[in-house]
């Protein structure tokens, strides 16, 4: 506590500490990722994320994560150059510094989404592990989860949904996984059953898109058959055209939750809107601030998905999050295949926003446990949620070897961008990922 | 620094240390105002506020200032009593126990605003200098200035403008004050002259709705030639019609940098800034966030005037500048009459808001040095700005002798509600402020 903390009068206040930005670490990792099908593809064997490290002139370390993809690395690389001598409280900074640093950047690739989004913003994609590895070290600095440091915990613990997925038994050429294959009703029932008995999760998702619209109506109501109380959403992607998205909508009244990216495009979402019961939910046509204004005329989305990794970090996510309470939209939170980095920040976030009422999507038990680069044990589901961690910072710490193993995974593995449309190929030449098809 | 800041694996994070709030003093003041004229009467001899203190357990103590209405008053009395206990972290929590102090309360009365606003929402309000100091105390326990625990100052001086008004030479029975009458365009550039001489204020915001039109429209032009250079803004506070609002938007086309509240009303608003060149600008229409969505969907204000004592303290007035940008409205801010606590609050929320550019209201020159509760010379101007103060929290520290004087000078004026309109029709007994009247 400063000299003058007591608020005696007459101390003159002591010019504030400074925590500047020494070093910036941003090491691609690669973890080992099932078959999982969707409506541009399937996931191949490894998913790649990058985790940043930054570290101030003091020698505390703080932790972010985001995606892999190499466009993406490459920016990461060159605005972790652009942070060296910022100020770990500067968080207006870190925005500005990031977006100077793009300035002869096209903004093209690198959106780590396999095609599904591509609208995002560049320096918002850019800035969010920084700004999370800041509020890290802004909490671990002054001995506060990063919870107290967005406003504060409303919720001790997270609920997270089950997210199923249509699935191949095994990766060709490989054993069949634990998982084995969900291509039908029942197989999903069957995946449902394991996900929720492991975890606990009190609602689910199904990624659709997949197969032909009755068939994942069928998947949904063999779902509440079998899962009578859990709220349930289906995401295709914008695989379906506005008249197909209707008729599912009408099909599926009083089954859903909400539905996620029917359609493309935020003119097709409001024809949607308009003409079924359930809310709709996006984190396809609504992924960067600029896209709100025109979705707010068109009445286009209920339910925004809000994603820290491409919403500009976890400051600016509360952002979003204030003004869809503003203007009377639902929030949820979108998930792509990622590490405990990123499940600690997500659960900050959702801890300390009021209106993140929904559970969130998480890839969470898709990736093997072994599979990280925090030390275990931080972050555990318990009835299908997260208990915010309670330590300073995010509460997750980096485990070197793991860092230093998924690191050669990376090195090794050959990815380095997301393409879940030419992996499908390679089984099924004519694979045609257009959107949308149905 | 906790003993796991520095990220070496293993250390399991110990749990953050709490500073919970103990006691919360709430102390009406007033102090001494001069007779400057608005569209519904004219300044009382004395301004009321509500100085807040807040007491952790751990003997810090927060500063927050507000209203002084005395309906304000036992709402802020009661929400205290509410907020003993909480973490000072817990920002969110605040909020609700504000809310729950609130379930009985109509919540009418006690704006504070002389009946110019009657619309924002009581909570934001109540909790306003709560938020307040729990973030000057937040900065007091790390270290830390608030524009840092609000992302980090983008500018280290803030700009505020010279705040012009009609003015009686002195209140009715006393000696002509030092600035001396102001009732037609030479007497306001005289006061201009003055307070630009004296704070080097760039931008001029006269305060009009008092005499008819034509002569506050001569009265703009007068400003004009004898300030060419400085950006210039009229506020009538809804005292026309549509009709002379259009009127005057046009006769001074080119000249305003925005047109503050001409007319009542979203639906008003949006029929003049149809006709005119200039961007409108309003502190009565808008609110509160319940009021942002139908004036986005009428395009009826360009200009939101940001105020942290209604729009729920500094973190809700950010939200309010991240809408204000997301959806393409410029942010300003306006002013009450206030005392120090307030103008630290302001300037660290201005510095950390990158996109409030305008120069901000204040009240400031109208106000005598010697009647403020803080210790002298943590603020000052130059250039028409405010350096943000460098220390832990706002930067200010409480004088508790000026306080009691003060408290003294409340008790003993027998103001308990600003009234404006009442404190005119002493002197003129037909005064009517029905608004729109010209």
């Amino acid at each position: 506590m400063p000299p003058s903390a007591s608020g005696a009068p007459g101390a003159p206040p002591a010019p504030a500490e400074k925590h500047r930005i020494a070093d910036v670490r941003v090491t691609p990792v690669a973890f080992r990722d099932l078959p999982l099908l969707n409506t541009v593809g399937v996931h191949e064997p490894f998913a790649l994320r990058t985790v940043v490290e930054v570290v101030t002139d003091s020698g505390v370390h703080g932790l972010g994560e985001s995606y892999g993809d190499l466009p993406h690395l490459r920016r990461l690389e060159e605005a972790g150059r652009h942070l060296v001598g910022l100020d770990v409280f500067d968080v207006n900074g870190l925005l500005r510094a990031v977006t100077a640093s793009l300035a002869d950047d096209s903004g093209e690739g690198g959106h780590g989404m396999g095609g599904m989004v591509m609208t995002s913003a560049a320096a918002d994609r850019v800035v969010s592990p920084f700004e999370v590895a800041a509020l890290d070290l802004q909490g671990k600095i002054v001995g506060r989860p990063v919870s107290d440091l967005l406003g504060g915990a409303v919720r001790d613990r997270v609920a997270y949904s089950a997210y199923l997925f249509y699935k191949w038994a095994g990766h060709p050429g490989q054993d069949e996984d634990e998982w084995g294959a969900a291509l039908d009703p029942d197989g999903l029932v069957r995946q449902a059953r394991r996900v929720v008995d492991a975890y606990g999760f009190t609602a689910i998702k199904l990624k659709g898109g997949v197969f032909a619209p009755d068939e994942e109506v069928e998947a949904i109501r063999a779902l509440r058959a079998a899962f009578p109380r859990h709220p349930l959403r289906l995401d295709p992607n914008t695989a379906w055209t506005v008249a197909t998205s209707i008729e599912v909508g009408r099909a599926l009244d009083g089954v859903l939750e909400y539905l996620e990216d029917p359609t493309p495009g935020i003119g097709g979402m409001a024809r949607v809107a308009r003409e079924v019961s359930m809310p709709l939910a996006t984190n396809m046509c609504v992924v960067a601030f600029d896209h709100l204004p025109p979705a707010v005329r068109a009445e286009a989305v209920q339910v925004v998905l809000s994603d820290h990794h491409f919403w500009g970090g976890l400051r600016r996510s509360q952002l979003l999050g204030g003004i869809c309470r503003t203007f009377g939209m639902g929030l949820s939170m979108h998930s792509n295949s990622h590490l405990g980095i990123s499940l600690a920040a997500m659960t900050h976030l959702a801890a300390a926003t009021p209106n993140l009422d929904y559970a969130c999507d998480t890839h969470w038990p898709w990736k093997d446990p072994a599979d990280d680069v925090i030390v275990p044990g931080a972050l555990t589901f318990r009835d299908g949620a997260v208990a915010v961690p309670a330590g300073p910072g995010l509460g997750v710490e980096l485990d070197r070897d793991a860092l230093a193993r998924l690191h050669r995974q990376y090195v090794d593995c050959g990815i380095r961008e997301r393409d879940d449309t030419g992996y499908m190929r390679r089984f099924e030449p004519a694979f045609d990922p257009a959107c949308p098809r149905w």
